[in-house]
């Protein structure tokens, strides 16, 4: 029952806030919040650029968080730099952390062809260090597989897990070009064994693929799900007038 | 086992707040306040007159939250923009989050008539995009269908799961007039898979029916529940009047 | 599989809540508080005498709670009134709910007797809208019953539950004079099924009632339990003598 | 099946409290406070030494408390009593309660010998009514016996039980002399249904204790255990020297 | 099924805190807040290199925490002293404590040989008493071996535990040179049983080694996990220029 090999590619951080409407409302120069804000932002966008980190920025619905700052790094360390850098930025006074995951991309290992150098392999090192999908939408949610006697996915022998993960992936390539998903494992990083993101134009599709899946096996017997988190991308204009809105 | 197909209509958004009564005593022109949040309810009752959305006020009982704001939109970013409108009235300053819930409004699929466009099927658009219900009271809470062996939903086969449905459903219909059920999906969208929001004039009724739906095998092995919530409707007035006798 | 019948009384709504020390110990006329606070209390405690309702003042033991406020209503409107009443009292500045309990009074529908008219049994009308007891100490608790295979409730014939509900009443009816129980019914109101309050002057016998409960089948194998309050009931005088005695 | 009979002796109020470091780095003369505070945690010792009562106090580990007030009393109403004298200490004021637990000592009902009054029986009655054990640390957990299929404590026999319990018995008894344990039962008072204070002068040795424990099948099979809170006895001066050196 | 015997070392203290921005940014002199943390910190490096303790320093990513202090002494009271030597700092005014966890470092027993004097075998004091690992990155998490039919570690005969200690103890030892691990014993001072940190300079060695033993048998059926902490190790300039980084 040997482990399956993974590939693993640039760590990753969600960050979901609340705003402070208290402190929101009461910032006397709400564009000087904005230039700075943007300073930052714009850093983010030019890593990106150079294919050095990955960026971006989500309005949410519903009460558990108002905005998700999504960031991609080649190491654990510049999460944590990052984390500083934006606690420096005013927009963190005015935001709050209310849930966040680290966790890495994760490919599966089946897909290392023998004789290729994956450092060489471009489509893969586009999974392993994806620029942020432009979707207009976004869905986040970390899982287990469940380990609970009889439907313990670990005790599983690899042909049996082969064969459920390929069910799986068949329902997700029937989404291919409606939902990007980036997987990203976060055993031993994080509270859940996943982090799932997906990304469609349309959000219906979310509950269209999530609900499918249920129904697949794998699924229905063996996953686990924390929260999960919808909403829409934004360039920083988009924020900053979805925050202005908010100011009344 | 395929999964059921369903029809989903309006995006909605329970928005289940608390008032924080230190800000709403010492507020010093109540009225002013009244004034500001009326022109933002109006507006939500006028897009509901033009059918293109729906809205509701409600007053809960107990700790949990003392009201509830229901919106219903045809898109999830509309839904943000009016998390945002509604931050911008001073209703939202003397009152805080507790809790919400994001979901569709969502039919089974099986309604779907061969040969007819459900777009010009008038029944089934005014259940996909409904006005918000004139009850007296509203009952709200969400839930999954569990998937713990040997009760796991998701393994059921497709006659099994229909039957179930069924038996359920015969219990909904004799509460035909006496309770209004408007069912929302929110896999891949929020915590449960489902949202469930009942209206009746009577609040025993809410009762009588989950009590009765309880001994249903679909409920008894299946169903999970997360908070229920009550409360009974308010108009804009009425609303105000509950909130200026807590005032002292 | 049929639901059992109830009989459904009065509302029932519980309000645990904390004394925030900071703001009391730095109220500069405590007996104004006092006063209008008394004048609330008075009204309930009116409308107690007048049969329209029922009121209890208990100081709670440990930090759940400090003190309990404990109404009965026709009505759920009523209850949402009152809430905005006592909001409305500086009793409501100086303390915060820390929990709370929706529900109604609930009889097994078994004691309805044919050809009676149960809005004219007196015995009956006295137990569904009942009188605040007046023993000196309160016992609260929340529970389910569990629907977890092999031990599901809703699954168990007529007959069973029946056979295991005679069993359980017999210890109930052992400590007939000793403590008082008032079974409130929740299900579609709050978040459990039941709402158990229990008074007795000794509260050792919470403890033996429960206790010996545990042992019994229906409790061993079906009882799910929520949180447990308990504390000692006092008048007006008696709250505000213990609060005096928290100020320093 | 019938419950087994219990001894009962004095209630139990377990009081853990963090430091609010930003009020007591800022409270201007200390000095008063201690004056103060030493007053009460006189007049509780004095209690003691009357054997009207026990107290004990303790500087905890870790985050989920810095200290804990341990009172014993005859009475439930005598604990609410307690709680609002020490309310109305500067103590209170720096401090804030973030866990607690209310029970009763409690002893097995084997232990009463035919034909002897319990009342007079003075080693039950010192077991009864402890005063607090002098050890150098303290150790306390809630704990449930497991009521879930096929390990239900509850639907055991007599027999199995009294098996259990007598190994169970044999590893705490040798432990005599080196760990002191109070078992106070919590059902029907607080959430768990024992809440068990372990006093050892070594620590490691609680955790010898529990450790073994554990592999014995009562605990094995039936114990769930909630929170475990570790620390060191201190007197008043000590408590003070403890806060004094938190101070800066 | 005796208890298998361990070796007891250091008491540990792990406290997790996240950064309170609100007070730091308005810091008026950070480096006089440095000047005196520095002396902290200093001293209990002196401390570690007398062999008198162990220190840490680490930076923390995502919500649950920004910073970790990790402490090792050899009593428990000497970590009640060094957290209020802590609080007495300005570190500690400008965070706060959100999470901790408190163990004792623990060896399986049957690492003492017959005939040897464990306390004057170097390698196995080493172990018990080690200095802080000087790697780069950190991995904390607390668990249990779960004790749920038919999956119960805890009713194994001694042999198959045995058997599963080997496989799980293999795989640690196929990260030799890469992943350090200390793991400390809980039963008794904290919620979970085992407290285990992990050392890399690489944190996708965490992944890759949890990763892998969830496979095993005993990890797969046996192991509850708790939550999750990353990070990488700082000296007191290292921290220091992190939370500059976080002022603005």
């Amino acid at each position: 029952m040997g482990a399956p090999q993974t590939l693993d590619g640039w760590y990753v951080y969600h960050d979901f806030r609340k705003v402070r409407y208290d402190v929101w409302k009461n910032t006397p120069q709400p564009n000087s919040v904005l230039r700075t804000y943007a300073e930052f932002a714009e850093s983010q966008y030019a890593l990106q650029r150079d294919r050095k980190g990955s960026f971006g920025q989500f309005v949410i619905a519903g009460h558990k968080a108002d905005v998700l700052f999504l960031y991609m790094r080649p190491s654990l360390e510049e999460l944590n730099e990052v984390k500083a850098a934006f606690a420096a930025t005013p927009m963190a006074d005015l935001t709050e952390s209310t849930y966040s995951y680290i966790s890495v991309v994760e490919l599966g290992g089946y897909l290392a062809k023998p004789g290729v150098d994956i450092e060489q392999d471009e489509a893969i090192q586009a999974r392993l260090k994806p620029t942020m999908p432009s979707h207009r939408h976004i869905c986040f949610y970390p899982m287990n597989k469940r380990r609970m006697n009889p439907d313990n996915w670990y005790m599983l022998d690899e042909d049996e897990r082969r064969k459920f993960l390929q069910a799986h992936g068949a329902i997700g390539r029937r989404y291919a070009g409606i939902v990007k998903q980036i997987i990203c494992g976060s055993i031993g990083l994080d509270d859940w064994e996943w982090g799932v993101t997906l990304f469609a134009d349309d959000p219906l599709q979310f509950k269209k693929l999530v609900h499918e899946m249920r129904f697949d096996e794998s699924s229905a017997r063996f996953a686990e799900f924390g929260p999960f988190y919808v909403g829409h991308q934004v360039d920083t204009d988009g924020l900053w007038r979805w925050l202005m809105s908010s100011r009344g």
